[in-house]
């Protein structure tokens, strides 16, 4: 595998202490040598917990582990281990969730339904669960709110650079914070798309509010992102809330609209957290080149309009083509087809890089290609499409395909 | 591009004539130099024609043509041409099929709607028609029963090797014949999958029968191959019947069960042609060097079992894995999940080329890889699925994904 870091790599930010939140990274040897591969991260007592999971029907063991513990809506521990995905491993696979809760419970002091745990990366190996449970102590021992970083890289598969992102939003007038580390470069696809994020806020928030703010945010950012239409089978999503910092309470009481009055800013903020780790996962597709933007516009529907956007963003000829650097708009028309959804050709128009090459279902005649063919030379492509039929808006994001893809996994049992 | 021959390809069976057709091919300059790029098939008068189209929703212009001239149910003559696909060509486009149609009906003296065109290859350029319409009258006067060849290769575009398949069927204890050619090695994807396909027979079939055994054909054969999942915007199979040869009468009143009991021997055959050609499609998968073929058992339902066979053949990460010669089948698992049929984790198995690796939702402890390592070194890799549900099941066919698709779809606009 190329261990190249992808040109759409972005610096990691700076990531400032967040009130209730510590973390630790080591090296426990599940697979990788040389490197950290197991990450502890503990919250504040009374943190709530949201959290989103993968939609595939084959899920990891600690998929059932973490969408039961959610129930509770607490959380004071999570774990995360890459090098092995603890998927289709049957009972082996459940009674390492089970046994690596109850060992950090202790550790933390807390129960095992408030301890979390994520895997990714081989499917069908038995979890070697023994050595993330020896690597505990030592874990919650080197527990630090400055370790960010180390988190972030601790949970790193074929990524081939670390992924964070931090914002602060207002609620009332006080200043909270949202911070969330990523992992993920390819079997990425919709539907509940993403590999491992993990986000915290210092907000105090109950969690039946958090949850349905973040489905709503990760519906309109992870799940409008696409490597290669592959889901996977460990997506996960959690966004922990400690509550630390003071601002007006939020209640399950005030109801949607007062909650979501006071929250505004919040739910702007946690929306930029994940639409820029999202963008930051496909910049690390396997092999990417180039990030790809889908705006589609006119669509019957904004359901439509997000199904036409992710058909074109899946096509393996639309990625090959900007991989090439060809803006082949014909590859995008066909692709507009294939989505099944309402599309008139004779309304249909393309554009690429703010130029219009194809309109109302003709090739514009003598349009510039010039500014077209210098866009396709960047590293941000931009593709707009009009269906022309109703008001339905939506936008993807791809990267592109190309060698660097089937090096990695052609030869790589990732 | 690369213009190495498919290590999958086959080659051409012996073509004998097949009475009512006659073909020829010329070089007419449409994109292409130094090669044949339009071919003429001419049947007998009264011939009954069946056709099935993409179901992509911005289809070609003589994809409109087909459909309308389809409703005549006789057809006289077929043009084709390589090289330029008429598609988003807008009134030009319309114009150039009906312009065609019209000059080819005058010279053979039928009806403009007994006319089929079909085109390939480029979209959203517009097809310099009058190079098809000059070059008629030559084609016309070359027209010969022998030339079964020369129209196999005159519809290639990025096909490494020309398609055909023949098979000899009994209507009663009269011998008919079936024929087909076919073209297309990328985008290629279920949902009424092929690219160019025409098959003939001498048998004498009313229009209706025809259709529905084509309709029933294609989906159990070229609706179960996939090469990228990008569904084409010309898509065509037509099946003609030219009556030539004498065998107890069909007739749409015999009813359903009638005909289909006298025609068994001929849909078997018909399928076979298909399937072979479909195979031959496959095969010729850009950058493909091993075909694969997926069976799925055990599911709720055979659609259930179609959907989930699509699924593991379309999962890029899947093709890759076997372009590598690795049996991963934890991407398998993936690829069944994410199809969002019913599957249930522990009622799972996978085999490949003959060996259970996994077995009811764990891995089957101590399972010899030696024989899964050489079968997976060969060119045909076979997967079975078994969901351990129900009794559908359903068989799908792919090629691996490798560079070679990337280099012809990264650098060729095709």
């Amino acid at each position: 595998m190329s261990t190249a870091v992808s040109p759409l790599a972005v610096p990691l930010p700076a990531l400032p202490p967040l009130a209730g939140v510590r973390l630790s990274a080591a090296a426990a040897g599940i697979r990788y040598q040389g490197r950290t591969d197991v990450v502890m991260m503990e919250v504040a007592p009374n943190s709530t917990v949201a959290g989103v999971f993968t939609s595939n029907k084959c899920p990891g063991a600690p998929i059932d582990w973490c969408r039961t513990a959610l129930k509770g809506g607490k959380a004071r521990v999570v774990v995360v281990n890459a090098g092995n995905a603890n998927v289709f491993t049957g009972k082996a696979g459940r009674d390492a969730c089970a046994e690596t809760a109850a060992a950090a419970a202790k550790i933390a002091g807390c129960q095992p339904k408030q301890v979390f745990v994520a895997s990714t990366a081989v499917i069908g190996e038995v979890l070697p669960h023994e050595k993330i449970v020896a690597a505990l102590p030592g874990l919650h021992e080197a527990l630090s709110e400055d370790n960010w970083e180390a988190a972030a890289r601790g949970i790193m598969t074929t990524d081939t650079f670390p992924k964070a992102a931090t914002q602060t939003a207002l609620i009332g007038d006080a200043t909270v914070r949202i911070t969330g580390i990523a992992k993920g470069s390819g079997m990425i696809a919709p539907d509940m798309a993403t590999m491992l994020c993990f986000i915290f806020t210092d907000a105090k928030i109950p969690a039946e509010i958090l949850q349905s703010m973040l489905k709503k945010g990760v519906d309109a950012t992870f799940n409008c992102t696409t490597v290669d239409s592959d889901t996977s089978t460990s997506d996960t999503v959690l966004l922990i809330a400690t509550g630390q910092t003071k601002h007006p309470r939020i209640s399950a009481a005030d109801g949607k609209s007062g909650a979501s009055r006071m929250l505004s800013d919040f739910a702007r903020a946690l929306n930029d957290v994940l639409l820029d780790l999202a963008l930051q996962v496909t910049g690390d597709g396997e092999g990417a080149q180039k990030r790809v933007r889908i705006d589609v516009t006119g669509a019957k529907t904004a359901k439509s309009a997000k199904r036409i956007a992710m058909a074109v963003a899946n096509s393996p000829l639309v990625k090959t083509a900007i991989a090439g650097e060809d803006a082949n708009w014909g590859r995008i028309v066909m692709a507009v087809g294939k989505s099944g959804e309402p599309a008139d050709r004779d309304k249909l128009s393309i554009g690429v890089g703010g130029v219009w090459m194809a309109r109302e279902g003709a090739v514009v005649p003598g349009y510039d290609e010039t500014p077209v063919v210098a866009h396709m030379k960047g590293k941000e492509v931009e593709i707009a499409i009009d269906i022309g039929l109703g008001r339905g808006a939506a936008t993807a994001w791809t990267c592109d395909l190309t060698h660097g893809y089937i090096d990695i996994n052609g030869s790589y049992r990732s």
